[in-house]
């Protein structure tokens, strides 16, 4: 039985430091260069979809659209179908896109910005926005409301989802506040599953702004590895809640296909559907519909979507085991750190001891391993404990991965007794 | 030798009237069903591309880029650098989008007004903004400037291009006056070629906003269908004005490979394009680099493309002179009519007598045949003299074209005649 690190004596830390350092020097000498600060899928994930890359026999719709011409600007109604099957919401509420759903978000907030919607002021002529982030969180989700200049304020994250009565506190009480950042299943990073008690209650929250909007980012929604979490519908919350406008949902094939040359969507009510394609209608005559035929007759239907998925999860088990693992076996006893053990998604996340995670990450990239920067997961990229780190175990090989996880470990560890014998 | 319309006696027009309906009455029992209302290519130019469909056998880049995956904002090299030797460009100045440069295009716009460049003040800050609008012009260019509350000024095109007399008069007196929308080669719907002086002016003028742009819209850049007109640099044209950073350039494979899935690209100013990036760079983590690849695979090189584009050419040329043709013979001695011979492009513009587009619109699709909407080249659709009419000769097959031109003539003919006997 070991103790944990924090209740070690002077001498203990002092003799655990000397050993931890020597074992960071020898991966240091072994000039290791591993990137793994982004979500981005490995090479043998891609290779699963050699189909999306064949020659497209047939060009047309289902109901004779030349998908090589102009126009549907909505997307393909076979593509809209697929969408809809897989993620139960009814195609009516559906528009696809390009390759990237986080334009489709950029896009959404600048929309509202510059006209709003309806029948609601413009964002840009009200005197202040502010948008709630569950944090630890998405990176680029806050990156989009910073460029706009509208305020974050971070909410504490719980095994539910974001902490409700914040939330509710906040949205009910200030009309500035206009919305907020969700990834309901498999947290980006904690892989946190939205409970339906947390669906319910975004959906029917009294919120001061009559235009408060849910940013519903389902970016891991068929993404499960070691269990299949269902989630509540969030359309039919914000309708039990006489909120029908309140929820934008996201989706995209890139971890399902390709990250470059997937199939984005969003849905949303009918009212603001209209709304949106009317306004998307002068930004583009349509997005590439010979991409969706493509991705369409590979996944085919939500069953052979489902088998693809797991095909790739077991592909990511393995990864995500080596991670897990190693952090049990190396920081679970000494009290390191804490984590959650994710059900799918792409990330686990991890804390250190408080004022630790800015150390390990640098200590980690020195031996040349780069991880997503310290703070990244909150508004600001600031994270007041310095203890997240976001660990993204989907793109190196699982050898590389292993060495990565070790290394990483013993950067945990050092920053910890470092920080307890007061070096920083 | 047939006197022109407007010289003949009431008894004449009369009996002209008669015969004219007489024919429009014969059409329109033909039970037509034809659309020309937009700039779609037929399927014949479309059947040109099909190596695009094939199989893309491998997804690397050249410097070994995985282009299935995330990254890459600014576009594949070998992408930036066929549209640097096609466009004479330097491939430093080029940023790749997604499939249309109708979107880079309203995104431009959006920025501007949200952001701002280059140390001036967001659009969106200012009392009033306004663009010059050539007009005749392209209806999708006023529709994104009327989207954002800009006011728009008709400019008069002359065969030089827009009169810039008016332009610089208006651009150096008025700091509200931020840009100007520009078709410089083939212009839609005229077929006008900027002349290398207007494109020296162009660039040269004094403007009262600082943050003057030229949207330089080269979509029919490498379009020639009877004779290759050069175009000259408007970035050279800035910088030797010392306005470098006046101009945004846009293209697409478009209207080269699939209307639909085509390659869009946008180039700027070093600076602007630095800027462009970074904002661009929260919006999406980058555009589909397999269709880059799938496009460039087929495009290969500008000799390629050259070649290419002949061949096009040889498929687009029959339906102008069908167009031309018809109009020659139909209503030139009568002078029902006057329009420009284009030289490329994808439209003939054609002027009726004044007052009497939109009947002729009216009759034609009373008749089956839809054409693009009357007004539709100005600003706010409103042609002050209710004279210009964009015919779109490329999605028809040149059977359909032949009749459909026809038709159109009998209805220049009989709007005309009506008009002069004073029954609108």
């Amino acid at each position: 039985m070991v103790n944990p690190v924090t209740e070690l004596t002077n001498a203990e830390l002092t003799a655990l430091k000397v050993e931890l350092e020597a074992e960071y020097s020898e991966y240091a000498s072994r000039n290791l260069a591993l990137n793994m600060a982004r979500g981005k899928p490995a090479g043998k994930l891609l290779d699963h979809n050699t189909d999306v890359l064949k020659t497209l026999d047939n060009p047309f719709a289902e109901d004779g659209t030349d998908a090589r011409n102009y126009g549907i600007l909505e997307g393909l109604p076979e593509m809209r179908r697929f969408f809809g099957e897989v993620l139960n919401l009814d195609p009516e509420r559906i528009i696809v896109g390009g390759n990237s759903s986080l334009t489709l978000m950029y896009d959404s907030i600048a929309r509202l910005m510059m006209f709003g919607t309806c029948g609601n002021p413009a964002w840009r002529t009200l005197p202040k926005l502010k948008f709630l982030c569950p944090s630890p969180g998405y990176d680029r989700h806050f990156a989009i409301t910073q460029e706009f200049g509208i305020e974050m304020i971070a909410v504490p994250m719980t095994e539910n989802g974001p902490d409700m009565d914040v939330v509710e506190e906040l949205a009910a009480n200030d009309e500035a506040v206009k919305g907020i950042w969700c990834v309901p299943l498999y947290s980006n990073p904690q892989g946190v599953c939205y409970s339906d008690e947390t669906v319910a209650r975004l959906g029917k929250m009294k919120t001061a702004a009559k235009d408060f909007k849910i940013f519903w980012d389902n970016a891991y929604g068929v993404h499960h590895i070691y269990e299949e979490v269902k989630l509540a519908d969030i359309f039919a919350a914000c309708e039990a809640g006489g909120n029908p406008d309140r929820a934008y949902y996201f989706f995209s094939t890139s971890k399902i296909t390709f990250p470059g040359a997937g199939v984005a969507m969003m849905a949303a009510s009918f009212a603001e559907r209209k709304e949106i394609l009317k306004r998307m209608g002068i930004q583009t005559i349509g997005s590439d519909k010979l991409n969706q035929l493509r991705t369409l007759r590979t996944l085919k239907d939500a069953p052979t979507l489902k088998k693809h998925m797991a095909e790739l999860a077991d592909i990511l088990r393995p990864k995500f085991d080596i991670v897990l693992n190693t952090l049990e076996s190396e920081l679970s006893e000494g009290k390191y750190a804490s984590w959650i053990t994710p059900r799918g998604g792409y990330f686990v996340s991890l804390d250190t001891l408080d004022g630790c995670a800015k150390k390990t990450l640098e200590l980690a990239k020195n031996a040349g391993v780069t991880m997503t920067g310290a703070g990244a997961t909150f508004p600001y990229k600031n994270d007041p404990r310095d203890r997240n780190i976001r660990i993204a175990p989907t793109y190196p090989t699982d050898e590389e991965l292993q060495t990565a996880m070790k290394l990483f470990c013993v950067c945990v560890k050092l920053a910890a007794v470092k920080k307890l014998c007061g070096e920083f």
